[in-house]
């Protein structure tokens, strides 16, 4: 066989290099995570240009007051020219049962009607924000997708997003499958863990896993028991989804429920020891 | 004439109180301050989603560099779902100039091509950037027409830009028009200028006035002497814009000019201690 010189060596191995890249990049990891992240990035952005609208708009029409973003920009868009054009009939295809009541305040309002030019700027920016909803809905979409296929078993025990957000923290899912339940605990929680090892004070229970309406919503001390119990059990749904790709999330879920709702019904004080003893760590 | 019952007074007292404020909202000035509110908001939200949207597609296709925003985002709307399919041609009417070098790119990338999914999602992306931009030009559009209305003479001494957030700082015309040189000069430095006066250290030259090339790029020592010849002719147009309505800002700008030049020419040293002298008050 022929030597290879230099050159060719260097094509090859660089080939090589850029094959490995192309694969690793292939996964659809990699997708997931920036879409979580475009997710959580854009909700910042919606209601900052939410806010700007309403505080815009209100110069106009002070006294409208309606909660939904995407039904005020709609109004915007549609009566922002000129609002007493409006009648009830065209409000109720916009804000629905408060038609009547907006149609009032409208008679009352106090508001003068914006310049033609005014009114074109503040209609652009009703305008992105109801493309950023409809792109915040899409990635939505693609989420619940994708999540399902990817990891299966851990969007089975926690929420789609919450999967994603986890996968974000971790990095990739085969490092998320290595990691301690203790790790999978307090992703998202990097920052106050290193606050409380740099600095001393209350260690975090929860990071990310604080968004499981589980934990939120656990009665006083219990909270972190729970993110704990999820962790443990996130932690064995993420090798099924890394290594086996077998689906035992239903089962893993049924003896989640079931730790969960014996320690529940447990005299708190000793839960609350037993938590503080595995907070230290 | 018939006593005034008092829920006649009480109707005819928030008769009149309203429409105060109907008069006071009358004025454009709020829309321009909201209009530029915006702007600045936009911008931060703009490079966002640039960002999110470079990072993203670089799984697709890590060689592309664009430096121009919406170019980026048009590439990714037009050839975002396969690459492949683009021709010289086709990439000439989208990145100009750079076509043949981006379809060498296209043939040796390493990126493989979107699922169907990710690349809606990642189009919307793109879309709600592009939007984006838009937007940020209408609002500029519309700043440049209404504060050449509201306030000729600033707008004539600085850019249409840097005289609406002058204007955003300040609150109202008449306001401005009634603070001191020195206030203008450091209005949008209100958190440096307290750090200074709480705790010490150097106090702030300029604040919203940085953003003139005349300040950013004058020789050492000089940026706030230079903040504050301007900040004292901003001041003197402010009067005429609030007050007389009268334009002089072209004698104004004369002005400043001739003491510019006047003071760049004498010596460093001692317009640097000038400065310093000034600072302190």
């Amino acid at each position: 066989m022929k030597k290879e010189s230099i050159a060719e060596k260097r094509a090859r191995l660089l080939e090589a290099a850029k094959k490995s890249i192309s694969d690793a990049y292939a996964n659809e990891e990699h997708s997931v995570i920036q879409a979580i992240n475009a997710y959580l990035e854009l909700e910042k952005v919606k209601s900052t240009i939410y806010e700007r609208l309403e505080e815009w708009y209100s110069i106009y029409f002070p006294e409208l007051r309606i909660n939904n973003q995407s039904t005020y920009a709609k109004f915007v868009i549609e009566l922002g020219k000129n609002k007493k054009e409006a009648s009830v009939e065209k409000l109720r295809g916009i804000v629905g049962e408060k038609a009547e009541d907006v149609m009032k305040k409208i008679n009352e309002s106090i508001g003068r009607e914006p310049s033609e030019y005014e009114y074109e700027t503040i209609r652009k920016l009703a305008e992105v924000l109801l493309s950023t909803i409809e792109m915040e809905n899409s990635i939505e979409a693609y989420l619940q997708e994708s999540t399902k296929k990817l990891m299966p078993n851990i969007t089975y025990l926690v929420d789609y997003k919450i999967a994603a957000e986890l996968l974000s923290k971790a990095g990739s899912l085969s490092r998320m499958a290595t990691l301690p339940a203790s790790t999978i605990q307090l992703l998202g929680a990097e920052k106050a863990l290193f606050k409380h090892i740099k600095y001393g004070g209350k260690p975090p229970k929860y990071g990310v896993l604080f968004k499981l309406p589980a934990v939120s919503n656990a009665p006083k001390g219990m909270g972190g028991k729970i993110a704990r119990m999820y962790a443990a059990k996130i932690s064995i749904a993420a090798k099924a989804d890394a290594f086996t790709k077998r689906f035992i999330a239903d089962k893993l879920k049924e003896d989640l429920e079931k730790t969960i709702s014996k320690n529940a019904s447990q005299p708190k004080r000793s839960s609350g020891e037993k938590q503080k003893g595995k907070q230290k760590r």
